[in-house]
């Protein structure tokens, strides 16, 4: 199915360029408030998912045994920036569970913070897997094998335990199966489930309201859910829009941004999860959607993410980002 | 209209990202010999267009006045990588036509070539406007104003005869009116109008084969088409598609990208034009689609542009990037 338009990108009187895609927006118990778009079709959340995927790592006691609070807990769940602070924690992470930043298999790319990556590139440092957006999230994967008793070599494989582990979290928060035909491999070589938007939103929302599930599980989704509002800046980074949100906003908005144009994420205090996808995999459009969606309960927040108006190199105004009918349709649906 | 599904991304077995677009494929006369989407509604071509922009710099024998050859014809057709080869060049024709880099309107961003970004940023250099992609193009158009009498000041306002002799040309060439409501303006500040990729099409094909015009127009017609495939390098940059493409099929094709999910370009030998667009303005998707599009023709190019097998940070094969039916079929037509 080919998914509605959400955003439309103008060039004077024109639109130039369009992104459609789908939303949900669904209460934990599974109720669907308002969708636009294929919200069953199986989609790959990407780093989205990471709030979800740290769950073990809490529950299990992992991060108690090796003495972590909330800024390990909050990194495990990030996909960072690779600043000092995110990469000297993560090897605090490592470190504290007997390894070493080797053990990470996240592979390496340079630090998403643009100033991070210019000071390397002046003083001619190497990116190290500590820098990968997902070496806290691998941290805790890891952290959860030695705790375990588990290998920690091969903690990426699906059928290792530690995935195995996540899969079934995943499984019951969200309602849905996961069978090996939904399995991708994602930028950092863990599993990546495919899974409708619809149950990822209910995810979220269980998550954030930690209802519906074990009391040591309930307690779990607690605490990433405290640590995330708590540290916005492990997150993601500087001028980050999960960062900017979450800071503007703690508590009342959890979000996280995936690859591929994904938002996941819960609204606690209206009792809502959300879950959405751009078809072609925009970041901008993505992000238009998610500052739309949270503006509609938080007007505050409407001049985070991409500019309304779009100026060129020289500050030229040469055109609008503005939503479509559709998403203003679903907007209005969630007037409550 | 929404335009069909031309590239999907794959991730497993699933799809997880796909682009929509329209593609024409004309003969100089306009015949449409193959098309898919909607190729008569307007389209911004955004730098695609740099080649014919640059018809009046040749034909009003500014190129001849300053003593420029093909380096400098190529450069103002360019969206160039910002290395110290296309910014000294870029200086040298605003110093043969009487002026300094401060008369460029372009404005600023860091050289798109990373070796020579990176070098700036060790070195602290900042960027100027001779970096701007396109410089080369804007001192192509100063040097048409000062050849022809007219004010450097203001060289990129529509009213400008500098901009209103382009106007002429494109309409000329593309058989389309440009009224003030499909004009935008363009990353550069100069105006850009929107066309119909049937237009544009045909304005590449009558370009590259400099037929149907006056014998001043073809002989500058002439000039560009040769002088790109003369230097590709100095058309793009390092590493960059254009570039690649031109060097390996000197002649054969002659191409150009542009911002928002643009293509054009013509395969002189075939008498074939081609334009296509992007919905979601995806470079990503455009290079792939012209790789497939040329790929026809010449075999031997499809390993360029985009990987068609998608890999992660640590060098795992994660998944697909491949055309869809709708573009097999396109292309099953063009078997000629």
């Amino acid at each position: 199915m080919r998914n509605p338009v959400l955003i439309e990108l103008t060039r004077g009187v024109l639109v130039e360029s369009l992104h459609a895609g789908a939303v949900a927006v669904v209460r934990a118990d599974g109720e669907i408030v308002a969708a636009v778009g294929d919200v069953a079709a199986p989609t790959f959340p990407r780093s989205a998912i990471k709030p979800l995927q740290a769950i073990p790592f809490v529950e299990t006691g992992a991060a108690d045994r090796f003495g972590f609070g909330p800024r390990e807990i909050a990194l495990a769940s990030a996909s960072h920036s690779g600043t000092q602070a995110h990469t000297s924690l993560a090897r605090s992470m490592l470190a504290r569970a007997g390894l070493s930043p080797d053990a990470l298999a996240c592979g390496v790319h340079e630090p998403l913070d643009p100033v991070t990556a210019r000071a390397m590139i002046r003083s001619g440092a190497a990116p190290t897997p500590l820098h990968h957006n997902c070496s806290g999230k691998h941290a805790g994967m890891l952290a959860t094998a030695v705790h375990k008793g588990e290998p920690s070599e091969g903690y990426w494989r699906p059928d290792h335990p530690v995935q195995a582990r996540i899969a079934r979290v995943l499984e019951e928060l969200s309602g849905c199966r996961l069978s090996p035909d939904v399995c991708g491999t994602d930028g950092c070589s863990v599993p990546n489930w495919a899974m409708p938007l619809s149950g990822l939103a209910q995810a979220f929302a269980r998550l954030a309201m930690h209802e519906g599930m074990s009391a040591a599980r309930a307690v779990a989704c607690r605490r990433i859910a405290e640590a995330c509002a708590a540290h916005p800046d492990l997150v993601a980074g500087p001028g980050r829009l999960d960062t900017l949100m979450m800071a503007r906003l703690p508590g009342a908005v959890f979000m996280k941004a995936g690859a591929e144009g994904v938002y996941c994420g819960a609204l606690p205090e209206r009792g809502l999860g959300f879950a959405l996808k751009i078809d072609d995999g925009a970041k901008r459009a993505a992000e238009a959607v998610v500052v739309q969606l949270l503006g509609r309960f938080h007007p505050e927040v409407a001049d985070l993410g991409p500019a309304a108006t779009l100026t060129n190199w020289r500050g030229v105004e040469v055109g609008q980002t503005r939503p479509s009918a559709a998403l203003e349709a679903l907007l209005e649906r969630l007037r409550l």
